[in-house]
């Protein structure tokens, strides 16, 4: 029996970082010869991105991929990051785990200190080669160039070479050149379209790319503006953990409890702190260092029983509405979506301790492929994710979203659906759980989750009204047409004929028809956006009644204006009184839009109120929330306002009959 | 400049690996309260039955959940194996990447040197607490008993507490407590379920498990025999990576380039040794460590060129086709599934120098939901796998197997596949690749989609055969019904009417059926297999032809048998000479088999020759690589062999026809 355990003791033995990763590389992504080389350079661009960013310089990244042989590859990435003091290079290429983001709360795409030491072991595994390391700082006068190997078995660098050299023409950046085993492919999952994906979402950069072929992409800058810096926190006490508590406790530099409470955590005041303690029945000045098990789960108990503020939302970054629809648009390259659902950004929420936020974006219809599952774009930080899809809690929501809902298939409710659309979901945060060091899946996590959701189901609900306004107008398309071609055309030729005057059709057309009729256009002229508005009056009686529309905020153009609105708020929501328009008569509102872009303004967002809306094609009933001043409003009907749930399952209810089946 | 080159360089710091999976404990699996107690428990239990593997001791596992408060829970985990020695306790349970099985090129649940310390430290950051250790090993007198927390700033154990104490009744083995926040739910992912799916693939254990409404359920040992101890083994040097052959090379013992292929792989004899040698351009007696990379990468090439055996087979220990198909029945407690397709267990191959094999199973039909997707049942290496099924490479072979092909609903012909079946499939290896340090999915190696694929098409084409043959039978029964019963009946009636004699109804019959009918049953009685297999002619002719069957080796009973068969191979393959069969005639093969447990047999596979096959309901025609000797065969119609590409694709177009809407 001993001889056994025994036995088994003589072979427990430790196990270095870099000797478990060398074995388990697929961990990393390194799990195939398409992907390892993609990882690669997506663990250095991340770098370069993050330096530039912590350092305010406009990033200027240079990305070569040249071919070796059959399957090896030397890879060179280069950018103008304010470079890594000498002393330091040995360790950032050359040891796993470790970095300078890993302990900071905020937002940055690389925190674990592996992803580029990883790569510099994964290129000496498969080509025995090592990495050369150029980097120079803005004050010293010489550069250093290095060749690293990870030492796997004591994790440690072996630094084969080191001189320094002029670096003529550069100020300051690194440069890192490593020789892999791999395969380079174009399409979905390659280098190429990986780095444009990262161009789209980090617009301040400009990444230059050649590739084995020696062809030459670049993607220009879109902004000079550098995105707000990323400011680092204390950690948000929310969905703190008991150990968690303790070791900070048990670290902390203030000795009493208040101070700690405030100092080493984010949104807790003075009298926040007070609340807790008291709460928690422990004394304020008391060393939290100190405390017993006991006295810790108090107070953790009581942190969780106050009220705190949300994060402050300066520590993420945001890609903003703005560049989603850009991105979505720059994806979309030819095919051309009838509709972009206006992205939505949530306010940030905490996950044990984290601050985040979710972004989505949908696009639908046009050249999209109606009879395949919808095409999904996730990023996290900032960074594209091209693999695991199946594995992140962006994919889960989505297939635990009832699409049916918002106009799209769905077998059962739940599962990827089906059509022509394109949904980008981005979760920014101080720190993205991703499900493995790869960083390729975002661990699914109720809290995040629920996040997605939330932001999916927001705009997959302007999906569904889009939709909606397309179906009933194609519906009374036809009768449309009837009655402004068709019938006249009949009423003057019999008219000829018989040789009588052409007889008056208005009583005809308003019996057929029986509603008003608004018909909308919007044309980009001359830096302008021209809009019309049409209002057919197909009823019997005259009509008087108010249209809104939802515009750009501070675009809308009085210049020339014919028939001026009731109002126009600073949020864009504008207001018609339209008085009386006798029964077969029609009435234009034209107005313009200036200071956009082409892209910024393509689809009328039209609302009625004072009418009976099924009296009405073409404009939805005014939103519930939306208050409209200085208007007689009769029967305006309610839709329901964003958060509330009760109205939502109604609404939901009601529409998933339009699509059940 | 240069302050923030030097800013950054003072945030480097080394980020210990506890410290890491500290803030990355989603990375572990304990990500979710639910999953986090499943989680843990599963470290210990792999850990347990490892350990009374290595010892031959025949595993007795206790597990029990106690509730402590709303949402803290008491676990232990007690096995019966070798025990731990003293010294070695702290860091097997405190410290992370410390381990016995790492280096092994051998199958065992645990290998990381992770899991269970993991499990320790996410203990103690939820709950404060340490965990308790106790184990005995047979030769001590004495059990050890020690309060172990995991120091994640160091990444060391800290014993707060130990003592000896008599172990009343415990020859050895191991204990561990530990407290933890987690949520328990029963279910399909429960702590239960996992149980229980282990103890299916385990039934040489006997486990206990106490809920925390103190509620026992036993898994019976279902065999005392062990599963055949895998034997660790050398690295096979197919998909062997130049940085791994360079470090062997350095660190081998064998000073000579022969002696080193020979004894550091596995499957390199000394002619191999010499021939890869000269291809090599080497001499056989050089230093290994001495080459250089270009002689390096000379020597890699020669292995590649090489043919090597592959790998042997007892390092692996799959679960094999009747525990698979007992694991199938145990999960479907009351769903009488129609039919369990025969098992597949594929020849081991190999991943970069790791053997592993594929297993696969399906069931099909009976109570299981047909408007759902098919249920994956995920193993590795004798785990259940119960996450993350998304992201592994088991079920993305799922999903890029055509199933339409073997009688299962998928759209476009990729995706989960809808249907009333059950999926399992079991990957065994030296090394499973997980995604992550969790081991909930297999990382997406080409080497291991393809068998995963080929496994299923194989499994899927008897499922296929099932469908078909109910498919035709059931076409027929009607007309079978009509000439079987109403038929006579109405002659009968009819005759008794007008007072005439019965009139023969032979030839009317033939005329309408003008097929050979196969009827065949199975009954068990008495610890026999009765089979009978009816043969009906109605056709106009009298028909002659061969009946051939697959049985289970050795289990035919000659016994007391009236019509013998021309032969019946060891492989269980038996045929039949059916002489002259005249028109309207019935013809009725019976015999039985023995030796077998009722559920080892349950549907016959019968093949006809020597007639057209179109003219017989009931058969599938002899497929072309079952040589039957001594019998004439003519018009036999070949189906494809297993790995005849060129055939299969004709065979499955013909049949996708049968289900493509």
């Amino acid at each position: 029996m001993s001889s056994i355990a025994d036995e088994l003791a003589k072979k427990q033995k430790e196990i270095s970082v870099s000797e478990f990763f060398e074995r388990n590389r697929h961990i990393l992504g390194f799990d195939s010869q398409v992907k390892s080389l993609i990882m690669g350079i997506k663990e250095a661009v991340d770098n370069s991105l993050d330096a530039c960013e912590e350092a305010n310089i406009s990033p200027e990244v240079l990305v070569a991929i040249e071919k070796v042989d059959a399957n090896e590859f030397r890879v060179t990435v280069e950018d103008n990051g304010p470079g890594i003091v000498k002393n330091m290079i040995p360790n950032v290429f050359g040891r796993l785990l470790y970095g300078s983001r890993f302990h900071a709360v905020r937002q940055s795409r690389g925190q674990q200190g592996i992803g580029i030491s990883a790569t510099v072991m994964y290129g000496q595994i498969t080509t025995g080669k090592p990495a050369t390391v150029v980097s120079k700082t803005g004050t010293d006068d010489v550069a250093w160039r290095m060749d690293i190997m990870v030492n796997t078995k004591k994790n440690i660098p072996d630094v084969l070479k080191e001189d320094p050299f002029i670096w003529d023409g550069k100020e300051h950046g690194t440069r890192i050149v490593y020789y892999i085993n791999g395969r380079y492919v174009s399409g979905k999952q390659s280098v190429l379209e990986y780095l444009r994906q990262t161009a789209i979402v980090n617009p301040h950069s400009r990444i230059t790319f050649t590739d084995p072929d020696g062809k030459r992409t670049t993607f220009e800058r879109a902004t000079d503006k550098m995105p707000p810096a990323t400011k680092e926190i204390k950690p948000h006490p929310q969905g703190l953990e008991l150990g968690t508590l303790m070791n900070m406790a048990k670290d902390t530099r203030n000795k009493n409890l208040s101070k700690f409470l405030q100092l080493d955590f984010s949104r807790i005041s003075d009298r926040l702190a007070k609340e807790i303690c008291e709460k928690a029945g422990l004394d304020q000045l008391v060393n939290p260092g100190k405390l017993n098990l006991e006295e810790q789960k108090r107070l953790l108990v009581a942190i969780g029983a106050v009220k705190i503020m949300a994060p402050p939302t300066d520590c993420l970054s945001p890609i903003g509405a703005q560049l989603i629809k850009k991105g979505l648009r720059n994806v979309l390259v030819d095919v051309r979506p009838e509709f972009y659902a206006p992205p939505v950004t949530r306010d940030p929420k905490v996950h044990s301790g984290n601050p985040f936020l979710v972004e989505v974006g949908i696009v639908y219809g046009g050249g999209l492929t109606k009879d395949s599952q919808v095409q999904i774009l996730r990023f996290a930080n900032r960074v594209p994710l091209l693999y695991q899809q199946g594995a992140c809690v962006i994919t889960k929501s989505i297939e635990s979203t009832d699409w049916r809902r918002y106009g799209l298939e769905q077998r059962g409710g739940s599962g990827i659906p089906y059509g022509p659309a394109i949904i980008l979901v981005h979760v920014a945060s101080t720190k993205v759980p991703f499900t493995s060091e790869a960083k390729e899946a975002i661990a699914n996590l109720p809290e995040i989750q629920a996040e997605v959701e939330l932001a999916l189901k927001l705009c997959g609900r302007s999906l569904k009204t889009h939709l909606n306004k397309k179906e009933t107008k194609s519906k009374t398309r036809v009768k449309f047409e009837i009655v402004q071609e068709i019938l006249p055309m009949i009423a003057q030729k019999s008219a000829k004929i018989v040789g009588k005057p052409v007889p008056k059709l208005g009583g005809t057309i308003t019996k057929i028809m029986n509603v008003v009729w608004i018909d909308d256009a919007v044309a980009f002229e001359k830096g302008r956006h021209k809009i019309r508005v049409s209002i057919y009056n197909y009823t019997p009686q005259s009509q008087k009644f108010n249209l809104h529309m939802v515009l750009p905020p501070g675009s809308f153009d009085y210049k020339g204006l014919q028939f001026f609105p009731t109002e126009v708020r600073d949020d864009g929501k504008a207001s018609w009184e339209l008085q009386k328009i006798a029964s077969t008569d029609r009435l234009d509102v034209n107005f313009a839009l200036t200071g956009l872009n082409k892209d910024d303004y393509d689809e009328n967002e039209i609302y009625s109120s004072g009418i009976n809306p099924v009296m009405i094609i073409g404009a939805e009933p005014l939103p519930g929330d939306w208050d409209v001043k200085g208007l007689e409003i009769t029967e305006s009907v309610e839709t329901p306002t964003t958060e509330d749930e009760e109205e939502e399952v109604d609404y939901d209810e009601s529409t998933e009959a339009l699509n059940d089946d």
